[in-house]
């Protein structure tokens, strides 16, 4: 068996490179790893030899030790991979193939995966809905910041390239269909997105960079990015989109001055849809811009959203926040000022985004050059060992999405 | 002109019978009128001899002095009632219709009605998107609990039930299309109610006993609905609901009894959907049972709904309410716990319901026997000179929702 | 190894029992079989003991010699059974577990799975998309009138009861689960039949009744049914339906004369929404009762429907049909009049049921007593021996759906 | 009053320019009128000054003499203009507005119109629901392709451009949104088209343009058009379309071909959506290019489309074509292979886009530069007494869409 080295959680603020066991069809214990895990077949499972796996903003609340995560966690979930081999029960997924994994484990055989909803399948973790790879309290499915890596349910879960060539090509791309750009769409579909929509994006992260450039496929006329990290909203500039700078203050204001020549047409000077793209540790606005004030977000897109408009949620809100604000922040509570959404009519869609059910469609999107993600979102391709540094600098804000490629597969 | 008799809010808890002056096609001055509409012409509007108006529980917010209804304010938007008189555009709509009135007031004309969305109407409220006869803030329409309205925009607003003799023999349950009945149903349908689905209502009030009726006739398999009164939880089981007492404790424990024999065909012991059919002046469960919590039903329906389940929330939340327990209450914020609503990828949907989005086809089922809603929600005709007395009665919790007869029209 | 026996098709009009191979988890050279699928080894499958078979119109076109099928056929695609064996793969239905088969195969691992759309799966038939227990040109999967069955994708397709006891005493509903009961409902759901709806259904045979029982489900208020069978009229009347006898002439007429008094509301004297249960096998109206005219059914339906109204079509239409009246009828092709449908605007709505779509929310509906689909068919257990006279009795139009009940289980 | 100049019907393959009188609040009798609406009043009506008027290709199946316009019909039914007056009833649409007027004439009040469903209004046409301007057998509505026009229901039809000088600078854009735009928009929504979809179009005349282009703006992967006219062809690469030119054959295996690529991601090398931008007067494929064949267009679209996928059909079919090929065409029957549809579960959607459900959405793309429509169509102005030559050419296949300017107000 080949060696396998991975990205390892080691303590707030520590991520380390090390070894791990090389994967097999049945789950061990390791940290991490539910009890009633233990000893899980999985004939159904494909081995990975890892082509690319993002960090993503959600690891960082478990590095910055705002979770319960235990040191030895192996990172990631934003996993692209080639098949190298498969359990017993695989009929479809080949040795070869180049395939696309959903950050959420899904076991397509429940009644939420048969209805679609995978990112809360009831038989992947023992503590609750809903699993991912290299996730604290997810079930202890082995993360793929790694060279190899378990995909289980692979007919289910795996979505195959249709080229292994065109698909090399286009990694950079490609390797966004795992979570982020999924999960931006899926927030502006959530958002009511369609033609002609004026739409707000709290956040220029990857995910609100991804939901922006997500937008612009859904078709939306007016994109606006609010942030307070001027080298992001610059990045989301360099695709068209309007961007406010919630440190000079609250959005509401600069929003209603881009969209005054279109108030006529829309029927207010507000936005169609909003996206929440930052999630519980937010920050606040204008002199609050240092201070974590998690509702900030969510008060500030119902001022923002116009009567009859919509909200999306892909933004992670948690059960349990130990380093929270406060108490209510611990358990998860947000003081939201419902009585606003409510007067206007507002919906909220919440949530994991589940992959499965747009990763096809944009894979298409993406092959046929109908959309520019990598470059949008500057996906850049880092070695296993350059992924400490990653976590560093993207800690620290760089414009960047960081994609680990163990293998040297990336141009 | 004949003489118009009316229901007045004259402060706190107290409501009285008074004249009113008999409605014109322009909007005069009065309490409660919004500025910007005086003078307002209304050449598309009907005047309605009121068969039925019936008492709601969102008066009772302002009857409590819970807002700021100034005194004098003419009461009522759930009018029912027999056209006598039109302007000169309404084409379609004919004096002796008898027709029931959708109680958001609409345009017609607007983006937002255009869109089906007639509860945040652009047009009738000059303070922001929609409106309501009779209701503090909402633009200064006169209410409906009176001998006769005035109606706007009559053509656009006004459902005519096809033959008068059925239509006053069914009277009591048509009277219910105004508000609760559709109210009840979009709460249902926002929550995703269909055939099969366990629900559990919040609230046995007139709405949220709708809300029951509702679920039955989507098609619901279970329906679940809890409350502190014992007489209105009586009333729901009197059609075939399950019930629980809040005031015994939070109702989690309860619902999953119920639900423990249908876990292994719902996934988890939890209900599909659930609605919210109380509002902003909630009260704790248990021992908090008497003290106002104004997030405790919605922070319970998280815990209630099952993964990748859905909320509705008919129940009004406000955007200021002056004898809110504590700031936050004052301006409309609430402690929810959306992280645990996020994990079960809950979504949430709010606002008025747009009653004529649904009204026709109530209308179709009621006509055709197919449900018994007011029975449900025990209907009972009271004269005008009772509706002081009604308004006293629903406070204090009678299992009744009290439909005005001023001209003696119902049996 | 126990035996099997099984109802075998041996030429047209000739139903007969007889012995065949007791399933094993490798397809098997057989009458029917398609050669690609002959040794596919079936891991994911297990084995039921069948509890109930129903007899099927769509049977009916083999039996009747309208198809290709080869003798030596084993019939049966209705199945309801309890597992007693599976294939190592299976993880979450096990042996004593009773269960609903969905009609369609599917593998719960294409696209089109991925997606729903069950009835077209891309892996279980090697001629085309979608496929069929017991049918000609569906692959050669075994059928299922007989004592034991192979179900392939047992995690993917079968439906469990929560519990035995309460399965077997609703046994004759639950066994409606497997075809006939969602296939009425998809009519009616791809008619848009809600509450209020006005309803005409084409044909009282089962579907035509199961679709006429969902569409009260779904809060229908008007239902009309149509047929030249009076004693199937005589049953579709047993439960609130109106009727028409098309052996009378046309039904526009007599369908306008019913809703007349509703056309006020409806906005034409004409049905929202109506479904095709009979198929490609429709007799005319009036004189032409007698004689086929396979697409008498479709074009009354466009005259029927009012503008802006749907159609539903689970009716089987087929790509070839050897004993059609004409060439064109040869092919599959039907003179339509689509000119009228355009422009009433009407939207047309064909194909299998993807039953796994809905069998679980009416699976709850039964078990909540909320309908009673076998009442409304009027299902009649039958011993296997009793199967061919069944056939019969069902071909010259007896009201009745017949379940085989090979193990004497249903009381 | 000023003149009114006018493009009138004068019989089969005839078009003049003539004076018509100036618009009134009240309808005359006139060529095509329905009697039932001579002397109605239209209080609710404004008058425009044409801006722009395209000829439409359904103008030319009256033109061409296949239906019974009668002599003197004044044509034209997509209109974009200047309010210069308005009816008493008029409230929100002001004298300067530029505005686009939908084509389908809708009242706003009836139940079709409060559902959306515009192009089936009921209160417009005494004949049957659906109207339009200048059209036989619609009401006799008075065409725009003339200097100045009534359009009844003014605040409800009417879709203002939120700023003059924009919308000038923009006119051969947005003068797309009365009628071809969103009719190819509605095309290819009913097909199902979206992210990452491949789509099939038939006809490249300017709704199959535009429908391409609709596709574009929807996010679809692969437009495929097909057409014989190798000049419209060559217009649909213009914008980055795959073509197929029916005159070689039938359309399947090309578009087999184009698709190989992606069979392993779409599951079939088929297309997900097809649209029929042709209707009734369709020609044959290869060898039969050059005679009619009504049902070849829907036929075809069958056999391209995937099983799963859906068929949008604006293209115009008619209930009576007194110039049809057979006696099944002169009363709008077409032999479909519905056989082959069902067993591949098709959906088809037919008749008039409801404009109004779309115009909005894409005038906001348009306006800020999201989609070229004027050039994808290769829209030109002309003057109003060019229009007898512009029809003459658009007959003779020009790959133009013309754009009457009676007052030379395009630059």
């Amino acid at each position: 068996m080949p060696a396998n080295r991975a990205v390892i959680y080691q303590g707030p603020d520590q991520v380390e490179i090390g070894d791990i066991p090389y994967p097999t069809y049945e789950m061990k214990d390791g940290p991490g790893v539910n009890k009633a895990n233990i000893g899980r077949r999985t004939p159904h499972a494909a081995i990975l030899r890892t082509v690319a796996s993002n960090i993503c903003g959600s690891d960082q609340h478990m590095v910055r030790g705002r979770t319960t995560a235990p040191e030895g966690l192996v990172l990631g979930h934003e996993i692209t991979g080639e098949v190298i081999d498969v359990g017993p029960d695989v009929e479809y997924i080949k040795p070869g193939d180049i395939c696309s994994v959903p950050f959420n484990i899904a076991c397509g055989r429940c009644r939420n995966c048969k209805e679609g909803k995978t990112g809360v399948c009831l038989n992947v973790n023992p503590d609750r809905p809903g699993s991912a790879y290299g996730y604290v309290d997810m079930g202890g499915w082995v993360g793929g910041q790694a060279e190899y890596v378990l995909v289980p349910y692979a007919d289910w879960n795996l979505l195959r390239f249709p080229d292994r060539d065109q698909a090399l090509e286009k990694i950079l791309d490609l390797a966004m269909l795992t979570d982020i750009f999924p999960t931006g769409y899926h927030g502006c579909v959530s958002a009511g997105v369609t033609t002609g929509s004026t739409v707000y994006i709290a956040g220029a992260g990857p995910v609100g960079l991804a939901a922006a450039t997500s937008a612009w496929l859904l078709g939306a006329a007016v994109v606006i990015v609010g942030d307070l990290n001027p080298e992001r909203l610059e990045q989301a500039r360099s695709f068209g989109c309007e961007t406010v700078n919630v440190a000079d203050g609250d959005p509401a204001e600069q929003v209603q001055q881009i969209l005054g020549k279109d108030a006529p047409a829309i029927g207010q000077p507000l936005v169609d849809s909003a996206v929440d793209a930052v999630g519980f540790e937010a920050r606040g606005h204008g002199a609050d811009a240092q201070t974590e004030m998690p509702a900030t977000v969510l008060n500030s897109l119902m001022e923002i959203t116009r009567a009859g408009g919509a909200i999306g949620i892909p933004g992670l809100y948690v059960t349990g926040d130990p380093g929270g604000v406060d108490d209510a922040a611990k358990v998860g509570s947000l003081s939201l000022r419902l009585g606003l959404g409510w007067a206007k009519s507002h919906s909220f869609v919440t949530g994991q985004c589940p992959v499965m059910k747009y990763n096809r469609n944009l894979m298409m999107a993406i092959l046929h050059d109908r959309v520019q993600i990598a470059k949008n979102v500057n996906a850049t391709a880092i070695s296993l060992d350059q992924a400490p540094q990653g976590y560093q600098d993207f800690d620290s804000g760089a414009a960047k999405k960081y994609v680990i490629d163990p293998h040297g597969l990336i141009r």
